[in-house]
């Protein structure tokens, strides 16, 4: 069935108006259901995905690119037997193609292809336990954080990318009359996209992280190679498929949307990114590939997300038991492997205050890794939360952090009931007085003894200028403390999460409200979602000629 | 009198929501008059103008910064007696100064920020007629010029640009109290500025090119240091006099505005530019140091206007005299020493055919040249329109133009009659056949015969596409030409004017109306002005803190 562009605008038009309310509020507001219950998604749902991510293993995946070579990277951390080949196409083809979508995809205009977006989206949606499986599978999350982090919070930061986007080209009109004295012209405002974008997808994040530079590069008219982490393709090749699919049902050229996948041992990043009519780029990874990528990529707009030092300044508290649970829990989420993780727990070696009196630096520390014991003390239920490690770097990165310092909580291996092969390691806890200024990805939290908690502000100030970071807390019961920690996270430029004891955890973004990223310290250059990262995605090129007077 | 910022907000808010408006609805409107007419300005305010210009010569100009020594740079094309010194205050002082101011103006937020720019340009209005004066003292323009398009014009690509950089840091709430099932927050976004920003002016244009930049930066919570072409510092001291003693009375820090006055012999730009605290760079000026900047400033967000092959296809036209009369006064207009003046006319060997029947080549080169000599012919009159040459380069270039090909219209030197000293130049036309590909900057017309109107558009997207353009203009009676012409220019990025015989010219862009320049070809990385100008000139960084239910 052929749909029009002009339908698919008109079927999701309330929904973008919603989201574009949205991001002005910004109060809670969600397009997607995050719970994956039955009631919600209906009886079947999740074994109807179940079996149709079942149903793609150990074949060729179904996209209608010209193949090079068919290759299968993929090595689940739960060592789920993957075997899915793609078609890996050339850089030059991948280019010729996109380059041909351009004009027409262009011309589409911002409501064709906020019409296209959001029928992408919609689409996705229906195969949420698919990709739910599929991120679970590809970066060792549990199964629902893999549901919730890769299908609706994903689909909501995509969603919020496409209202910016949107906003940011119909903020001023098509077109208009313009009369000055005895002189009237007619004024067209061509929106002209940059180019071709690029996408350069993470490991442990392959449709949160992905999708709003993709719909943002999308929505403002570029064609986009979106290029997945060898190490999670399936998510993305699923998101390219269903992109190709509306696009060619639209009458659309489905080159608007390619998999570029490659392999570790002939990786195709770098080559794509220095190719001319590369013009954008969005990537999630390591602090060296993006650094590389803002030095080099020279004639493409360059998006990143890279490291940094999370920092929580833990000063006082009047729910000491809160404070460890809510921290215990977000070190054991997903085995410390989000980028929004805290890494250094700055605490004053004399110990803190709290509602049941002084606790010193080591009952501080104790409460937090007891709160980690007790979510993680049954391997059963501690898979639900730690997932599995994404791969062998992490690994080693737990033994070298092991000689740092005295290890107050140790990481331990846990056999997961459901998968033999997987490999899943506990947080652990290091203190330590020296060698935390560097990012320590995974599993693995230091605690920082401390003179005072103005040497913690110091020290927060010191690492996350140098280093960057992507969040930072703060736990006090004085509000001079939190308007100082709140100042120095200004300076440096962190989002701060105070005192966070309940069902919110300093690792959580919420699309529509919470900016992600803030791109003013070094792990990040842009931030999820505002108006600079859509705003120069692309032009207005304008044509006037003299007309009638209106 | 001290005003409270408060107070200066609502003020000029009405202004603020109007231009607001406009920069959405983009018909005609302005803020400032144009017209220098004693009926608009008052009897006086010409010769009051003149007085206090007048009474700046010779002396140490007003302006109370630390100076190193007091450096006098200007040279005017006219001749004028110049002589205003200027402190010259240390790169270390004037980034240390910047530094200091930055708090204060961070946390002043948008609304105090636009009272305080907008009274900055409500009493930059007040001095027009000075400003005036030093504009056509020091760039070279004729009067009613350097009015024009030094005052009312740049005040309103000024107020543009506060607009935008408004509109884009309250496009989200301040704050908002978010609550998802048991959790409640309250989070407060925080705007917070790069750093400090760097504009460095133009000798042609030292307000218009120069404001918008200075404006933006700002608006958006970054002090600003400004640094003036040495040949045209007048009209940026006045400015930044005005800044610092709105800051002072408004009880804010002068220091967020700064004058970094250099010399032709010891200039400050490359030292300035490469300071780690310098994180925004507004440049105006040759591609050599634009490209520079791009290229070495990576710690700064760099928005640069460079040189360009303004490019006019003339396929064929209903009104020849029109035609030939909008394009004679376009070359005339300050010399051609203008960034949107046109550089090559493209015309089919063979002529075009116009309402009076067909032309030769010849005869519409003829045509235009004849334009530029009815306008020339009277010296007294034609001064009016070329005024001076700015600097020695555009008259070797002239001379270096002349053995390029066929001068079919020689550049003729004017006496000047109320400057003995001015060097005056009229405009030429030279018929070549190469060389045409580079910018030459001044008044020189390349009339260049092509085979075809098509080779004439194949012409224009290589030469646009490979040096760039500011400005594009089409003569055309054949709408296919007009709109592969149309097509043409939105590939290769540049504002096209097509069929213009009235009374607006392809030099010319409106404030609120049209976009100066694209950002989308190798002229410019950036447009007057558009979101992308403003967007990353900040950041948001979120604090959330758990809070009661609203």
């Amino acid at each position: 069935m052929t749909v029009t562009t002009t339908d698919l605008f008109a079927t999701h038009e309330e929904l973008l108006n919603s989201a574009l309310r949205a991001i002005t509020e910004r109060g809670y507001w969600s397009a997607y259901p995050e719970s994956p219950s039955p009631k919600v998604y209906g009886e079947t749902a999740a074994a109807d995905g179940k079996a149709a991510f079942t149903a793609l293993l150990g074949k060729d995946f179904p996209l209608d690119q010209p193949a090079d070579e068919w290759v299968s990277p993929e090595r689940s951390p739960f060592g789920i037997p993957l075997g899915v080949r793609y078609p890996r196409t050339s850089p030059d083809a991948l280019i010729a193609a996109a380059k041909a979508a351009l004009p027409s995809w262009r011309d589409a205009g911002p409501q064709q292809r906020a019409g296209v977006c959001l029928e992408i989206l919609s689409r996705l949606h229906r195969r949420v336990f698919e990709l739910a499986n599929a991120v679970h599978a590809t970066t060792g999350q549990a199964f629902v954080m893999a549901f919730q982090a890769g299908g609706p919070h994903a689909l909501d930061r995509a969603l919020e990318a496409v209202a910016y986007g949107y906003a940011e080209q119909t903020r001023q009109v098509g077109s208009v009359v313009w009369t000055k004295k005895a002189d009237t012209l007619a004024k067209t405002y061509h929106l002209v996209p940059r180019g071709i974008g690029l996408v350069i997808g993470c490991n442990t994040f392959p449709t949160w992280n992905s999708w709003p530079g993709l719909f943002a590069s999308l929505i403002t008219g570029n064609p986009v190679l979106v290029k997945p982490h060898p190490g999670a393709v399936l998510p993305l090749a699923i998101t390219v498929q269903v992109a190709r699919e509306v696009l060619a049902e639209a009458g659309l050229d489905p080159n608007t949307v390619q998999l570029a996948v490659d392999t570790r041992e002939a990786p195709v990043a770098k080559d794509l990114a220095l190719r001319p009519e590369i013009r954008l780029i969005d990537f999630t990874g390591s602090t060296a590939f993006g650094d590389w990528l803002e030095d080099s990529a020279r004639q493409a707009q360059v998006y990143t997300e890279k490291a940094g030092v999370n920092t929580v300044v833990v000063d006082s508290t009047d729910d000491f038991a809160g404070m460890c649970r809510n921290l215990g829990f977000s070190l054991t989420l997903y085995s410390g492997q989000m980028c929004t993780t805290p890494q250094n727990l700055l605490i004053p070696a004399g110990g803190i205050e709290t509602e049941a009196g002084h606790k010193s630096f080591d009952e501080v520390v104790d409460g937090i890794a007891g709160a980690v014991r007790a979510i993680t003390a049954d391997p059963a239920k501690a898979v639900e939360f730690t997932g599995a490690i994404v791969n062998d770097d992490v690994v080693e990165r737990i033994a070298a952090a092991r000689k740092m310092g005295d290890v107050v909580l140790d990481s331990a291996e846990l056999a997961h009931p459901a998968y033999a092969d997987a490999v899943v390691r506990t947080p652990m806890i290091v203190k330590v007085t020296d060698g935390y200024g560097s990012e320590c990805f995974g599993p693995v939290t230091f605690a920082v003894p401390t003179e005072s908690t103005a040497q913690s502000i110091d020290i927060f100030r010191e690492t996350v200028g140098e280093k960057g970071a992507i969040t930072a807390a703060v736990y006090s019961t004085d509000e001079a403390v939190l308007d100082a920690v709140e100042q120095a996270a200004m300076e440096v430029g962190v989002h701060l999460s105070a005192n966070l004891t309940g069902g919110i955890f300093v690792n959580q973004s919420a699309a529509f409200s919470d900016f992600h990223a803030s791109g003013a310290n070094p792990a990040a250059n842009a931030a999820l979602t505002d108006g600079a990262f859509v705003a120069s995605r692309f032009r207005i090129v304008q044509s006037r000629r003299p007309a009638a007077a209106a």
